[in-house]
């Protein structure tokens, strides 16, 4: 043997790499690279040759077909946007809908004979178009030679020629290019590249082989159509609305949301499937794992960026993501669910955002959600976790789920907040609705987790001074108090609890928590003596900065006299009922006469509150007791959402398209105090683009005035939103109604 | 109104961010920050006064229980690994499996009094340790004050305590801490944090609670305690086996396998479920998304690492990259089912690697996938997509299936290999294989993905020249060929294809297929008449430099004569079917006489493909054929493994623990060319940890001798393997069994 140099290594033994390692390519892997982005379509060959041996250079085409122009119909108010209700959006062009007819005329250099000329349309799609892979379609006019989408001649005259299109109802949603290519004896003769006959095609809730169809017009209307909408918050008894301009047809956005699927690589062959697109965009809405669109920020110091109260609608967001290329910074659940419903509207995906009232959060799925009290029935906060969400806020999509049995189509959730445990990532869905209403949590995505959601269980523990713990009383009412969204056509909310649940204390809700145990939820099975004294807490609507009256009551249902230890707890929290600081504690002894009531008033004054608040201004009590007599433990619980004060929002009473109006907001401080650093922010759909102000200070008892002139640029029936941002005082907002004649 | 300074902005108009923003903080999101790192363990407090005034400074303690002594009782020999089947762990700590009692000896400053001393054993898990959340575990020595561990005293003997703990059968995975309080009557007193009672929990096959449970003592041994294997290559008529040495047992591999779901910041709360923990898993072996263990690097150039063929065992990977923190390269299918293996096995859930020959690929869960020949019959290499891998290693792990209906548990299929499409992430599983089988692929997670690995058709489109196309050909049995796997305590392999599949042709198979397509899978339906012309290409062994003959035949079913213009390509590919160079073609027309069958026989010389081939030295011949008479496309294809020399291994006859011995590896190159950069790697569980030695050349002809002096460490049967790897061949190999005794 003969090796001239030699060397042992023990293990681990790579070779030193030296500078940084070479971009590992897909030679041995894949033939063709991966096509994952929308942004540019490779061409193909201008004249394609039949043969090895042909002519150099373009044969002479006289006597053969020739292309002299191509019209893609592409005006809002030419046949194709009014058929395929894509004439809102601001585009210059083709926007059509899959699984239904769209035209364009061919100009050639002579009248088209079908026995002897032969042509096609070309459509292809992403950098690497290829037959087998669906992202390159020929489509013949000739419906015997169809291959996967159909093509018909619906007109001729002279040299003209009409063709209809029909792309399949499961085709690829996206920007595609199309060429003109007419067969030569010679070869295959194409029309050269040119953006004007670059089209979108979206998902189509009108066409019923669609995945998406939709079989009623109102819910089209307004889950497809709509651009402004109303997103509930505050408090199951006491709502809360804010308006939201979704914008889905304002210039660049489609082209923002195409590029969110290009930004995380989604392959072109799965954007034509909506539980893939929803999925993925699920987790692309959220800037976490992925670098996606909104970075969630719940910490109250929003200096980088946009505090999530102050935005009004998604345009500004989709096109500052679009263009930088880097996650806009602030959301919170309701922004998150308000860009994504833009997101699943533009293309065409039938969707709504959903509040669902005390929420539980980051519980992995599990039906439980502890409280901890002391030995006395104090509530231990150090021990006790932090997740039930005063409220929370996700969306709905609308489709068949063919990827599971019959009965769970419908429609689905899906949600991009970032939570921490959904199947381990930061996505969610989508989820049948019927799936949860049913307890049918094994079918994928994330239904458990969605069915955890909106059915936990809140369990109080008392813990002794050893450490040893044990149930005292479990709340089964909690949580999913409430699930509302807006209603369609109306400007009015919509209970859709009963689509997620069966009625409190009936046998199927019985029966739907079993099986959904056997799924693995994980459900507390105490059994516990009902306690003879109740303690309620009455709702409240309170104003900002107000002080106001809490009134407990104890109701003794024994025969006895009861006394309990109470202790009364006020503290101000976040939306995710995280507390920020106790501004308020009590511990009264209550003696009750049997079968008697007592109230307990406890006087809140906003001095003790107003430092402390938080950008949701909610203030959270807890009530707990221990009945001296029976040992029994007696809880209660309570948000009390201050309202904020309102922007007022006047628009010139009639409006007309391309003629000036007025539009203004008028706020006026409140407050004996400045209020500093202040952002206003005013938009309405087919009025106005979102615009801000700044006022570095409003002093105490102030008010201001500002006064937009704006050109209408759509008829119908709209809104000027606008909303009052500053570190002080958040989610203060107003709008106006307005109808634009033609 | 008042307001010193105002400005308007339009959209989108996030005031400008001076600097890096901060990081932004969990402060109104959650209270406590998520656990995601099993690295450090925060301690709680050695003392814990009770009520707010207090003694200052540690109380006399003469009176009360005070400790003086932790035994975790964590030898090898000792009673605890024993029956915890932890004994082969190179560690020092205590290794149990959780659903199963262990023992701690503690030793106090008198004896224990069970009436009036109280103490308890504290168990903390991750950085922030919180009751509510299970990462923080009390147990106390009385059986009635169980919480969730149950606890007993199983001896006294003077001072002497010996504490019997049995964590549930669902506890979190992963590495504790243990501490011991004692409640005085000032408050409660800790031992001091020591990190020899450091405990390790993981998964327990042998323990009927647990969801890993495994009834079956052979394939427990095999799954979770063998640490050398054989994965299955090759091609299914010619397959080709490698040895693997899992290593779950070598020092620091434990910690790797933490540190994975450390690295991507797994919550420590969804350890104990392995559903989650595989998932997780089956995305973090690979570096695509989160930085992963392995890069995937099929382009033939490894200069930047080692050459995926390379590899001999799992730790030197594994320790690589828990040192390092930086994906380790390279890998290819093989390699991440290897790895993923020890992982498994490493923290207790049986799992092992399974090899299925004619994997279909890329094709995104649908059942088809496409061929395309021009209008003469002749593959268009060009439109053909590549994706049918010669083989594909995948794991099967085994475990209860909770979230899905009865019938699901049991082997799940899990892949770590980063392809185009699962989900949109480079992850896949766990899968039911009895789901699999049966087409319920609704079922999580990716269930109708490895469906179609094993259950497509291949297509053969013809397309004609003005490039309208149709099928003209379906093979269906040609995908998943055969499913292997290393019988459980035997060396020889099993074929599992049946629990995948029904038998090709049965009506249960056909039934399979209908529901997988309800589900979603697309299938062709091409109702295509039967060729009366069979072309049929023989299985070959050959190796690698030999000439050799292929003897094509072509067998005429019909009455009558037929003529075939037949085209005959073969290429160099890679084991996932991507071909690298063709170089052979011929295009005979052969005439058949009625019901006669025709050879046809092409010579192959080495010259023409030694030159072109790439690691794995995989010959592909496809031939296809027009018959003349009918116009019918006939094909067939078939992959040729070319046999590399091998390395000869011995090992001294008999060995003992602590002895030493030799091993020697003997290479001969039988090439007339020279081999260079060669490394030559050798490893044996419990007798070498792996070692490479370099040769920078071995001519044409010669001959090596590299020996090493090796010491047992542990008695039993096992192998010594070798590999030698070099850019001109790959994939040579060797082994030898050695039995040591104690």
């Amino acid at each position: 043997m003969s090796d001239v140099s030699t060397t042992t290594s023990p293990s681990p033994a790579p070779p030193a790499p030296t500078g940084p390692p070479p971009k590992v390519t897909n030679r041995g892997r894949t033939t063709v690279p991966l096509a994952s982005s929308n942004s540019d379509t490779a061409d193909i060959p201008e004249f394609e040759y039949f043969g090895v041996v042909g002519p150099r250079g373009l044969p002479p085409l006289t006597d053969y077909l020739d292309i002299s122009g191509v019209d893609m119909m592409r005006r809002p108010d030419e046949i194709n946007k009014k058929q395929h209700h894509t004439m809102f959006f601001n585009s210059d062009s083709l926007i059509v809908r899959r699984g239904q007819e769209f035209q364009v005329k061919i100009t050639f250099n002579r009248p088209y004979k079908p026995a002897e000329d032969l042509f096609a349309l070309e459509f292809l799609i992403g950098p690497t178009p290829d037959f087998s892979k669906g992202t390159y379609i020929p489509v013949f006019p000739i419906k015997q030679r169809k291959i996967t989408w159909e093509g018909r001649v619906t007109n001729t005259s002279d040299n003209v020629v009409t063709m209809g299109i029909t792309p399949t109802a499961d085709c690829f949603v996206g920007k595609y290019h199309m060429t003109v290519a007419v067969k030569t004896p010679y070869g295959i003769r194409r029309t050269k590249w040119d953006k004007s006959r670059d089209l979108y095609i979206l998902f189509n809730p009108w066409a019923a082989a669609d995945a998406v169809f939709l079989d009623d017009e109102r819910e089209r209307q307004e889950c497809v159509m709509t651009e402004m909408g109303i997103i509930y918050h505050g408090a199951y008894d006491d709502i809360a609305e804010r308006n939201w301009n979704y914008g889905q047809f304002n210039y660049g956005v489609l082209d923002a949301c195409l590029f969110i699927m290009d930004k995380c690589e989604m392959p072109i062959t799965n954007r034509g499937d909506p539980v893939k697109v929803t999925r993925k965009a699920s987790a692309m809405l959220n800037s976490r794992d992925d670098d996606g669109v909104l970075v969630g920020n719940w910490s109250g110091d929003y200096t980088y960026g946009v505090a999530p109260t102050s935005w009004t609608g998604s345009t500004d967001i989709l096109l500052a993501y679009a263009s930088s290329k880097m996650p806009v910074r602030y959301a919170q659940c309701w922004v998150y669910s308000a860009v994504f419903n833009t997101f699943l509207r533009c293309l065409g995906i039938p969707s709504r955002v959903v509040t669902n009232y005390f929420s539980a959060h980051d519980n992995d799925g599990n039906l439980k959600t502890d409280i901890i009290l002391d030995e006395n029935g104090r509530i231990d906060r150090s021990r006790t976790r932090d997740s039930i969400w005063n409220y929370h806020c996700w969306n709905e999509c609308y489709m068949s789920r063919p990827d599971l049995p019959p009965g769970f189509g419908g429609w689905q959730v899906v949600d991009a907040t970032p939570q921490e445990t959904s199947d381990g990532m930061y996505r969610c869905g989508p989820a049948s609705v019927q799936a949860i209403k049913h307890g049918q949590t094994c079918f994928p995505f994330d239904a458990a987790f969605v069915f955890a959601e909106v059915n936990s269980d809140v369990v109080f523990y008392a813990r002794s001074k050893d450490g040893t713990m044990e149930p005292v009383r479990v709340n089964r009412t909690h949580v999913g108090r409430l699930i509302v969204t807006k209603a369609a056509g109306d400007v009015t909310r919509r209970d859709i609890t009963d689509q997620y649940k069966f009625s409190e204390g009936s046998t199927e809700e019985r029966t739907v928590l079993e099986k959904a145990e056997e799924y693995g939820c994980k459900r507390d099975k105490s059994e516990l003596p009902a306690a003879d004294v109740d303690l309620v807490l009455p709702s409240l609507e309170v104003s900002v900065g107000d002080d106001f009256e809490l009134n407990l009551e104890f109701v003794n249902h024994s025969g006895q006299r009861r006394i309990v230890d109470a202790y009364i707890s006020g503290s101000v929290v976040f939306y995710t009922g995280v507390p920020s600081s106790e501004f308020l504690f009590r511990d009264p002894t209550v003696t009750i006469g049997p079968n008697k009531t007592v109230k307990e008033l406890v006087v809140v004054e906003s001095k003790n509150y107003m430092k402390h608040l938080v950008e949701q201004s909610n203030l959270h009590f807890i009530a707990t007791g221990k009945v001296k007599e029976t040992g029994q433990i007696i809880t209660a619980m309570k948000v009390v959402t201050l309202h904020n004060p309102k922007l007022i929002v006047t628009i010139s009473e009639r409006g007309k398209v391309n003629e000036e109006m007025t539009a203004t907001v008028e706020f006026t401080n409140p407050f004996t105090f400045s209020l500093e650093d202040v952002y206003i922010r005013m938009e309405g759909p087919g009025i106005m683009l979102p615009k801000s102000k700044y006022y570095s200070l409003i002093p105490g008892g102030s008010s201001l005035t500002w006064t937009e002139y704006v050109i209408p640029q759509r008829y119908g029936s709209t809104r000027m939103i606008a909303t009052l941002d500053c570190p002080a005082i958040r989610q203060v907002y107003g709008q106006a109604s307005v109808a634009i004649e033609p």
